[in-house]
């Protein structure tokens, strides 16, 4: 076991820091979030810092990092005020980490991927046709985080898109049978099994296995 | 395919709607959160709204929600301005779920779930001695998101504790190596296998497989 201390973590190479600091909140929610730009131009980018912040109404957070190649995302929410995410899937996880590069201002990741853009009439953004769970999304509250200038944009969710059969009867939707990723990192991408569900915690009862 | 509009979410059964948004936003980083209170009394309790926020200075941040279990937590960590993130494994995640039960002021989550409270003396709030990752904190800000008056708070890494072995070259940290589990929805936790790390994505390049 080895302990590192703050000062130790500041001395380290920037690019190693980057990737330890990045494993370390564990396995990521990450998805791909499409915009489209007032003139119209798709847009499409990976995410891993994409939280549950609450249920009623639907919210959901992402935090943007300030000037980074994410900052057409951001702009084109602040625009049209809409977003999708999107799922991913280990069919096309390479195609999905693509679209992080630094693509210039007139292409669109669409194209550059591979990935297919589709719409709804219920949001101005694109979804991911080859994902399998997806969100449409209208923006809801923009605030910066002090300390470091990260942007963090709420959504509210206005369309879900996912297949019957893997929302059970309790309204928990089945992930894995989604074919849904995780990640870690910068650029790990995982599977999952299923250890277990168990009811809901109260004090001096040891929780059951659901289902 | 099932498309659901925001208005019939709204028209949800609230015990289905909680399940049914908490999984949507994909496999979360679930941790333990450890804090003692002013009076020395120790707390435990789970978490999956844990994010990156910064890898320099290296922040990590948390969304507690108002009038929960959770409170004790928040309380601690105002008044110590510390806390300890420590990842779950899958030979404790019962006794990790069984953190979120609503014990009484007088109960020590540590006492009840049979997990063991330790310190170092980096950071007033104790470790889960079963955790085989862990991140000492102290609190750095405190945000308020206005929609649903959900709680933020940005904690600076002030010290971490992991296995020699799980830390590659490049910084990258092994979590599947370490047993970190990742959650979805309320209640359900999974273990993960590998599909790929990738290279550093490059405009009209392909990312290449790293290891």
């Amino acid at each position: 076991m080895k302990v590192y201390h703050i000062n130790e973590v500041s001395a380290m190479d920037s690019n190693f820091r980057r990737n330890f600091i990045n494993s370390l909140t564990g396995f990521k929610s990450v998805g791909l979030i499409g915009t489209v730009s007032e003139a119209g131009r798709t847009n499409l980018a990976i995410f891993s810092q994409i939280f549950h912040v609450g249920a009623s109404p639907a919210l959901i957070g992402v935090l943007f990092r300030p000037n980074t190649v994410t900052r057409h995302t951001l702009d084109n929410i602040l625009s049209t005020r809409s977003f999708t995410i999107n799922h991913i899937c280990e069919s096309f996880v390479t195609a999905a980490h693509q679209s992080s590069a630094r693509y210039a201002d007139d292409e669109s990741e669409f194209d550059a991927t591979g990935l297919t853009a589709e719409f709804t009439s219920a949001v101005n953004a694109p979804y991911v046709k080859e994902s399998v769970i997806k969100l449409g999304l209208r923006l809801a509250e923009h605030q910066t985080i002090r300390i470091n200038q990260t942007e963090l944009v709420i959504g509210e969710v206005k369309e879900i898109i996912v297949p019957d059969d893997c929302v059970l009867n309790d309204g928990f939707v089945d992930l894995e049978k989604a074919g849904t990723v995780t990640s870690s990192g910068l650029d790990s991408y995982h599977k999952t099994s299923k250890i277990v569900r168990l009811t809901y915690a109260k004090p001096h009862q040891t929780p059951r296995p659901i289902g």
